[in-house]
């Protein structure tokens, strides 16, 4: 309390408290996709705690998360997370959040479904509150009322959440997009959604993924006549689909269609039996008795009788589909007698590795379907579908989200075609800072943000030191020169011995290595015979002697490190 | 003379002399593209010789050259070279192949200028012949005849080749599309390739790039009506076009549209200089007086009078856009009164690396342009254009070629659906070897084919063992453990000291290097006093001690060196 008071008596000078503060943390290439923070005086609400992917110039490192700097700082205002959809890039940061804070987490029931697994793997499950709410609930965290509102996805169960804030309503819209003829459950709740628009909308952050893409993205429904035609054509064959475990509805229709062409459906890959089984038991999926078998079983039935439904459609090395594909997996082999569907796009950066997958079956003639186009549907908003819901929620000011830079900034355009006055809308990088009271919406001093690398048990032990020498070790290899050096008399004991690795081949090059040896060896001597005993200089010495003989030899720069012992 | 008497009498026995031998060598994912061998008796042509790029699982690498084992044991049979564009993936591994035989190349003028560029650098020029063609001319190589025939593409000057042999007509499409409204030069001459046709061809080897993509691929031109949109929208900005420096008709286009709106020109970028020099000397671009202007002289006109011409459209660092996106360039800063054009596609692999630079562009204010459905058309003949080359050469046998597996599967099926017999279709990989003679056409046994790898000055030194270390070594770094024994002792007189690098942050992890220090410790200091000197024994014992503690700590696998000196 007194530190409210304290607070209060700043009010009359710069009234800081009373401005409400939004900002995003965490994220690579994509911005304000993995968390968003909304802050009013001593009340802290999170929505969504995801993780990035890293790229292809973070060898070794696994996952991204946030940077919680800021959230640990101003722990004890964070009043709960708010959970939009139960993906990776939006709930799989939160056991490493949790870990450290002990708050509620508010999500609808197959979100909490698939993170209680998370949960379980990190050994919280049990320890922290996990609170179901349903779309149409509102929840009050402090001197938030936050309200859950249905949204369509290509997860079941996806929210947007509007905010109602003491100087008005923020909208996050979450991923979204229009199905007017969802697989299950509900259209998006555009009533709701354009009600809080006619109650006047202060901010609204949206997604931005598919903003270059013109038009409406197409129910998920197209997808199941798309499927009905693929079974007829292909009556004689066993199909086998793969397909993101997490959408549920995606897996549905596969599994309807099997049921309308009098197949048995196996489920192989494990995010795919743990979602189909969290789904089903959670009620998000439909399978008529008799349906599913195990896939040890298929070998009981006609092959034409069976559809096998698995995860690998990004082409993941070790998933069950690459493993069908190399011939590795122990219960499904594929022969021409096979027709695998892709019913996935390529994630950008997976193309090739998906391309892998394609070409080896290929080679051992299984017919393969992959026109992203007719097997698969988004789930994000194309254009139009942005352009209704700016003009469904009106806000007063707006910041695209969820997209590279690029995305934002044609999102910005859109928001001014829909005619919004440009000095409204802010494109904000991760850890920008907007502070807003009813009539005004100004950036404020940046907060810290970015990333935070998981490699293995390690959290953040993975910098850019460590990076660039991965990277450089990754180039061109590494040599190691050994010698023992007495330092008090001056002269070479042993050595120089030369290791390398991923280098060159050494047996090809003994020669190579003959003359690395003889260089280190003059180099050592003569800076020992003219008394130069300065540690870091002999190794200095011998690195640069080194590497400028491997260059002009080469023309390739490997590590060289020095190991100079004195005995 | 007595070798070629020695083949007659083997004649008789099996007559392999008779055969016609057809064979692709090199290429990485896809097949077929960068070398083909036809052999007829002590007669062997080369149909191009270019380079793969590497995969993101080949650190370090440069590019990727056939494996010239074959060529190499066979040297005396090669008559020549024959080239039928002037890309990378066609040319570029013919310095390599003329160091070690020399052979005349032939090829059509804008070819050989890209050539003799490449033979400078190798320092080549001079040291081996050119003989230059153009369409239309016929080349006799012993037994075989080879007439050059124009083909439309994405660079000038491109041909297929007709190969009159012994047994028959082998007829290589080259790269192609059928453009009836080329920029410059003639439209590809069908009338020629009927003839063949008409005449009948025994083999076909067509390329099969995108096979996938329906329709016929547009002209070169719309690229210009483009173009001319653009510029006039975007009269009041100064407009910087990114596009392959090899596309000299996409250039002439640029600079015609500059003309039509009273702009200047100017180039950079080391490769589009290059090209544009030997293609304006060699005619094969006109630009008319006053128009271009050196990259240094752009501040003396208005912006709006100024478009430029660049490199760097797959987004490569150091390009000449790479460094305007980055504000790394000398002479050309961008602003929000720019608009740089991306006239290109990118490359398979490649999408993140031009979505980086369009980001920071867009991060920046600039106006960027990349639909590249707009203002880029493929070089390459989509289905109905490869049917209608099946349609003129009806051959009797047909190779895919120049496409991933699934590619050459596809194209196989187009085959048959323009009336070829599925037996008549031979899908080969790099290595495989197909047999004709005037009836009949099997495969033989495979010969070596494949990748060299080319890192620096290096040609072939590094192979998987070198490269699977450098993979380890990206993925968790490198632990170097030094230690000095006294073996006749049995015991430890210095170390165990610790090098990480690539590992962990050292500073933040010093009590996980100490634990590291001590089992290595541990580990030497048991296995001494228990009487093991066998230095293997040593350092395998320290290695899996070590292993087995960090991954257990860590959940990581780095590359673990013991370097124990005896003393």
């Amino acid at each position: 309390m007194s530190k409210k008071k304290n607070k209060v008596e700043k009010v009359t000078e710069k009234q800081p408290a009373q401005k409400l503060r939004v900002m995003m943390l965490g994220g690579l290439n994509e911005i304000g996709k993995n968390l968003t923070v909304i802050e009013y005086g001593d009340n802290i609400i999170i929505i969504d705690c995801g993780i990035a992917f890293p790229d292809e110039d973070m060898p070794g490192i696994d996952l991204i998360i946030p940077d919680f700097t800021y959230l640990e700082k101003n722990f004890d205002k964070i009043r709960g997370i708010l959970i939009t959809h139960g993906h990776e890039d939006h709930i799989g940061a939160i056991p490493y959040l949790l870990k450290q804070i002990n708050v509620p987490v508010y999500g609808t029931r197959l979100t909490h479904g698939i993170l209680e697994n998370k949960l379980a793997e990190h050994k919280l499950l049990g320890e922290r509150t996990l609170v179901t709410v349903e779309a149409g609930d509102i929840v009050s965290l402090g001197v938030f009322k936050a309200e859950f509102i249905r949204v369509n996805h290509s997860i079941a169960d996806a929210c947007c959440i509007a905010v109602t804030t003491p100087v008005g309503v923020v909208f996050h819209t979450g991923d979204f997009k229009l199905d007017v003829s969802p697989v299950a459950g509900e259209m998006m709740d555009l009533t709701r959604i354009g009600e809080y628009g006619r109650q006047g909308v202060l901010l609204m952050l949206c997604e931005s993924t598919n903003v270059e893409r013109s038009g409406f993205t197409p129910s998920e429904r197209r997808v199941g006549f798309s499927l009905d035609n693929i079974f007829m054509q292909n009556h004689d064959k066993r199909i086998i689909i793969a397909t993101f475990s997490s959408n549920v509805h995606r897996v549905q229709q596969i599994i309807n269609t099997s049921v309308k062409f009098g197949r048995k459906v196996a489920i192989t890959g494990r995010s795919m039996i743990n979602v189909v089984g969290a789904a089903t038991r959670l009620g998000y999926m439909e399978v008529p008795e008799n349906v599913l078998i195990d896939i040890s079983e298929i070998g009981r039935y006609p092959q034409e009788m069976i559809t096998i439904i698995t995860t690998g459609s990004q082409g993941e090395p070790m998933s069950a589909l690459y493993r069908m594909a190399f011939s590795d997996h122990n219960q499904v082999s594929l022969t021409s007698q096979d027709l695998v569907v892709l019913s996935s796009h390529a994630i950008p950066g997976n193309e090739k590795l998906v391309g892998r997958v394609i070409n080896e079956m290929y080679r051992r003639g299984v017919n393969v379907y992959h026109d992203d186009d007719e097997v698969h549907v988004s789930g994000h908003a194309c254009s139009e579908e942005l352009k209704l819901m700016h003009a469904l929620v009106r806000p007063k000011f707006f910041m695209p989200i969820h997209g590279e830079y690029r995305h934002l900034m044609q999102h910005k355009e859109l928001a001014e075609f829909m005619g919004m006055d440009p000095r409204n809308v802010f494109v904000c990088d991760n850890g920008h800072v907007l502070e807003l009271d009813r009539e005004t919406c100004k950036r404020g001093v940046p907060v810290p943000a970015g990333r935070t690398l998981v490699d293995g048990y390690g959290v953040g032990d993975v910098g850019n030191i460590v990076l660039r020498d991965r990277r450089h070790l990754a180039q061109d290899g590494l040599i190691v020169i050994v010698a023992t050096v007495d330092v008090d008399q001056n002269y070479l004991i042993s050595g120089p011995d030369i290791i390398s690795r991923g280098f060159v081949y050494v047996r090809e090059s003994e020669e190579l290595m003959d003359e690395v040896r003889e260089i280190a060896r003059n180099t050592l001597t003569e800076m020992l015979d003219s008394g130069v005993t300065e540690w870091t200089q002999l190794k200095q010495n011998t690195k640069d002697a080194l590497s400028k003989f491997l260059y002009s030899k080469t023309k390739r720069r490997p590590m060289i490190l020095p190991v100079i012992m004195n005995v």
